[in-house]
């Protein structure tokens, strides 16, 4: 296999980061999402630990040390947590396929386990598992396991494993599912009822405390076998014991179809185990699916096989993770965990949209008509603060109805109503479709303009509308006045707004639009918020004593919210969004003053910084943050799920930073200023510009633009604007 | 009886006002304390009900509108509960004493009740009442019901009923002890055991949650009565039926003994019953000694019956507040409800020290001794921020420890421990004791002063300290800077452990104590903080339509915390304690300016006007804000516990306002510049100025001040200062 597709579980097996490599092998079909969990489970690592999750910092939260964590998530099925609100359910796990010989199971923790291999191959989303186990008698068995979350059939999980055991012995498999699993410690599960609906089939179906409905049907295959059946209340098997000679290849199936209430069309999973095809059949129709996925998005670095590697992870989770229906989005776990809950964030508009928007436009599409789908619970967050007008949620559930548990950022942090009109509008320059705004968008324009009318301020004696009492990006300076970012952001949406608005709204729009002020200090400084300065400056050195943690773990978030202390980029992400509003210069000021305060807690602040380094030429810098953003969910860093915004970001970093390229937020035409590290031999990548597909293919040397569109593409490198006709290369080369 | 001695619950009974009353009517030996509900209990107000409360503003928080909520507390006796930390239990209720005639309970929710008459005698500390009832069979039957907490023996309550038919029936009586209650909805009693002891007692063995454990003792007498005993798991009682003739008086008692491991002692409840004493006896002893108290409090006003009855409230319910215990203290509902969780707060040094140490300093002290005592646990709260030295707790248990549930105010709300040495100073220099400050208290004045040296920042550019981040009286401004109360306070507090501490520790203290700013406007505005002028301004008049709810409960907390908009009184509760750094200009300016911008959510408030008023000669406004302050428990005020902060400014505005005395604070010798209504006649009460007893009787025309002491006493009313000698008075005239 190709060590650039394949993310290889490297170091000898480690059951203690189990964890990070459950989230790291999750599978998805944008419907249905599975951890990467060992088939066979651990009997040391119960799933039914029941504790109570209180509102806090995500980033400080302690998450109960559990060696395995299942996850199994359905976006849109949801429990309601009593203090946190509605989160994503953990659902009923089936991956279960347990083997023993000769009545000895097989379990990591305490069998003897001579070598093992677990690999998820990128290109295919496969993982596969194969592993050598002595038993107690001294029988060396051979063991491989294969699974995949159909991408050609999103309800629809098949598995496969193969036992080769060097002597004859007597094999048992047990295949079953087991309901008895927490949601962040929290048992959502109000009803399961187990059935064999026939000798070799179990249905779970299970009621969630929401009302909220789900059902499994799982299929359990091999030749020769008599089934059993067992239910134990919270779960349910098949288990068939047969004999198998010296070498005999067994070879066992398991497939699994899931159905849930939120469907958009009833139907009975039983029918869904597509029990006339051949694993090989459904195997082909599902890679063939992924392949075209990659088509459509793979960037090519060469010189860097880790680069290469972990950019494809995050282009295979941004594709797993995205619903494939306007109804849902994609939380900042991407259903491989439940720390988020599930829940949906500015995320998706400033990290996640990107790379959809230029990839795939009908999938970018899908998530901002997710917002637009949503403007009803907008409205109800707008009510339910006393205000008129449309109120985006800082987490919002299937419905755009908030249910963030921190007033601070659920109060305060605000600026997500507007990241929510610049999605739409990105989505409408991308893809060249005005119409969108002014039709399928306008609603939300004009009525999250009419919350922003009532949410400012216009203090005595200042000519000027203020937005007082908000939280930036940068979630530790909690209630400050004139965050630069959001003003920005909210005068950008309100400019949008007047543009389908009648009057007076419109000029009112336009008044305030025009009035909100970007501070800045006397030196030009563009200024966070109106008190950034006089916050506290703190000693770092002194307090952040182990800098592998968050310093909102060793510091008491007092401190943090009297001092002058980023967790993530923020005035610098206003500078990647707006590059031309602000000068080399000021863009290098502001670097110089902020990174100093910045933790980087956030997973969205490395990206971040590496785009404005590239910008800034501090090429360094720009590889360091490029490596960290990378890293973030290597080494365990993936025990509670993906950081979906990070990989979002890595992409941009790859395309945006190195590769330069202008979003069409940012440009008319396809414009690029690449900035390859020193030892890429190439980055390569297709885009769609406005409804034209291209390819770009940058070597340190020379940058090639293929216009696959049947149109003429205006296209840019660096100060070299051309016309390229269809069908045609253009080269562009490196100045000097 | 005298009506300016007796609360009779004036309307006709209505049940939906019971809870109002269950306040007011509570009664208390310091040790225990039991709200004022009916003996017999309602059908139809379960005490079970469970629900789950969530840390928020108790301003705004919305109780389940129970029609009755028993409580019995003993202050240092808690349960832990999940969300809120811990709290003062709600113990087993033993009021019980259910009559019935011929079978027909007695229940005045579906009763015949032709009258009924409810009163606290507040001079005996006794609750009686009387009712009418006539049954279903035409019977009338009238029922009398007295009870106290005795003062003498603070583990004992005592109860009679007496009983009149006007025709033979059969009565029966129920008596009990019922421990299905909650605290604040939550289940604390973790075990409950019931024995029946002796033919006519039940013993209960209770323990909660915590480990704390409550033994209850009761014992039932009715002349010819055979008991039979139920026991039901959670509750218990003894019944007895008897024969009575027509109109013959029937006399039931009931004495239920208390103990808790809390206890400095271990007693036995048993023995605790006094069962060789008559009712009589009991009610002699225990009246005597709230005659004592009296004689050493009591303020006279003539001319004025309803500021006369409720001010003697306010007294009443201090005095049975008081612990009598340095181990704990008094928290803001007097044990009287679970509203705020029976923990303590700055109250006690700024609202409720006062009256304790110019009536009975002995009791004064016990308050400022519990700080020294905890000292501990202020230890422990800063260890768990990061600092070193003590930080006492916004709400602290009786071991010091922090338990607010809410970071805002747990976090921000910092000036408690300033108070807490103001408050130590305070009885220091009240009882002329010196030595408290450089012995007893010296480790708390360096210990709370290290602290400071570590939560102080010196900003880039300033040349002087500042408190960041924190929240003063004031709690609608949440993280502010150099907030001008918390300065001045931590400033003194500073002050005085200098005087305690060696070098460098002292001049540290110093520099910090002289830098510490208090930011003024231009024109010379003292300025709540930093940055309150960079707060919104709100219409008030469309935001705040019921005027009769507290504003917090009709707008959004964003808002307030974006808003000019003051809780409670912030810059003119710092004018009060410190009149001499203020001229009459400076605080008419400061009142001008931060009224119209303040709600009064607080029941803090009104007081702190009142009085700032009375120094400005806004005598139609103190006027207003006496009757405010006065009225806080009246009304269904009182319905989760009693105010008694409010009721300690009661105090304070009749003695420091109306009388216009000068604390010890603010004056080195007792100086009194009384400012009376019109309508008064005179306004007579005790003090104990620096150990010498005075008595101080205004008149309009003429202050009396007599001399208790075997000492000279300097006094001075207005600009007349005089030294009386012992044992005489001194006559001074109103200035013309």
């Amino acid at each position: 296999m190709d060590a650039h597709w394949e993310l290889v579980e490297t170091e000898p097996f480690d059951s203690e980061r189990l964890r990070g490599w459950e989230g790291l092998f999750t599978q998805g079909s944008g419907y249905l999402h599975v951890r990467g969990s060992l088939e066979e489970h651990l009997s040391d690592a119960p799933q039914n630990l029941t504790y109570l999750r209180r509102p806090a910092n995500v980033t400080a939260e302690q998450f109960p040390s559990l060696k395995a964590k299942w996850g199994t998530f359905i976006p849109g099925i949801y429990g309601e947590h009593p203090l946190m609100g509605k989160e994503m359910a953990n659902l009923p796990a089936f991956l279960e396929i347990a083997p023993a010989i000769d009545g000895e199971r097989l379990d990591v923790s305490h069998s003897a386990i001579l070598s093992q291999r677990r690999a998820l191959n990128l290109q295919t989303a496969v993982l596969t598992r194969t592993l050598r186990w002595r038993t107690q008698s001294g029988k060396m068995v051979e063991v491989g396991f294969e699974r995949f979350a159909s991408a050609a059939r999103p309800h629809l999980f098949v598995q496969r494993m193969t036992v080769r055991c060097d002597a004859p012995a007597h094999l048992s498999v047990r295949a079953g599912i087991n309901s008895d699993v927490r949601t962040s410690g929290f048992d959502h599960l109000a009803r399961v009822d187990f059935a064999r609906i026939a000798p070799d089939q179990i249905r779970c179906d299970a009621a969630l405390d929401t009302g909220d409905e789900v059902h499994l049907a799982t299929w359990a295959s091999l030749a020769g076998a008599s089934w059993t059946f067992h239910d134990t209340g919270r779960a349910a098997h098949l288990e068939a014991f047969i004999p198998c000679e010296a070498e005999q290849v067994i070879v066992f199936e398991k497939r699994t179809a899931v159905t849930a209430s939120a469907d958009s069309q009833r139907l009975d999973p039983t029918a869904l185990l597509m029990l006339d095809r051949r694993y090989e059949a459904l195997l082909a129709e599902h890679a063939q699916i992924w392949q075209q996925r990659w088509q459509r998005t793979d960037v090519l670095i060469e010189g860097d096989a880790e680069s290469q590697l972990y950019l494809r992870l995050a282009l295979y989770h941004l594709m797993r993770a995205h619903p494939g229906d306007s109804r849902f989005a994609i939380d900042p776990k991407a259903a491989a965990g439940d720390a988020y809950r599930g829940l949906y964030f500015w995320d998706t508009e400033m990290y996640l949209l990107p790379f959809f928007l230029y990839t795939d436009p009908e999938r970018g599409r899908m998530l901002t008509d997710f917002r637009i789908r949503t403007l009803e619970g907008a409205r109800r967050n707008a009510a339910a603060y006393g205000y008129r007008g449309a109120r985006y949620p800082w987490e919002g559930d299937a419905d755009g109805v908030e249910q963030c548990p921190n007033w601070q950022y659920r109060d305060h942090e605000v600026h997500v109503t507007a990241d929510v009109v610049y999605g739409l509008a990105h989505y409408a320059r991308a893809t060249d479709s005005p119409e969108y705004l002014t039709q399928q968008a306008a609603d939300v324009l004009r009525e999250t303009a009419v919350y922003w009318l009532e949410r400012v301020d216009w203090r005595p004696g200042d000519p000027y509308p203020s937005l007082l009492g908000v939280m930036g990006p940068d979630e530790y300076t909690p209630i400050s006045h004139n965050n630069a970012y959001t003003n920005r952001l909210v005068a950008f949406a309100l400019d949008q707004a007047a543009l389908v608005s009648p009057e007076p709204l419109k000029s009112r729009c336009l008044a305030v639009a025009r009035g909100l002020p970007i501070v800045r200090r006397a030196d030009g400084l563009v200024m966070q918020c109106e008190e950034f300065e006089r916050l506290a400056v703190l000693d770092f050195d002194a307090l952040w004593l182990d800098r592998s943690q968050p310093f909102a773990a060793q510091v008491a978030q007092e401190r943090l919210y009297r001092s002058r202390c980023l967790k993530q980029a923020d005035v610098l992400l206003l500078m990647m969004l707006f590059p031309d509003e602000f000068s080399d210069q000021e863009v290098r000021q502001a670097w110089d003053y902020y990174l100093p305060y910045t933790t980087h807690d956030s997973s969205l602040s490395p990206g971040v910084h590496a785009i404005i380094a590239l910008r800034l030429g501090l090429l360094d810098q720009a590889w360091a943050f490029w490596q960290r953003s990378l890293a973030i969910d290597r080494d365990g860093g993936a025990a509670e799920g993906i950081h979906i915004a990070a990989q979002g970001m890595n992409w941009q970093i790859a395309v945006c930073g190195f590769g330069g390229m202008r979003t069409a937020m940012q440009s008319e035409h396809l414009r690029l200023t690449p900035r390859l590290p020193a030892h890429w031999a190439r980055l390569a990548f297709p885009v769609i510009w406005k409804r034209q597909p291209a390819y770009i293919d940058i070597r340190p040397e020379q940058v090639t633009i293929e216009n696959r569109s049947d149109r003429t593409l205006t296209a840019q490198v660096y100060d070299d604007r051309r016309a390229i006709p269809a069908g045609e290369s253009a080269h562009f080369s490196a100045p000097r």
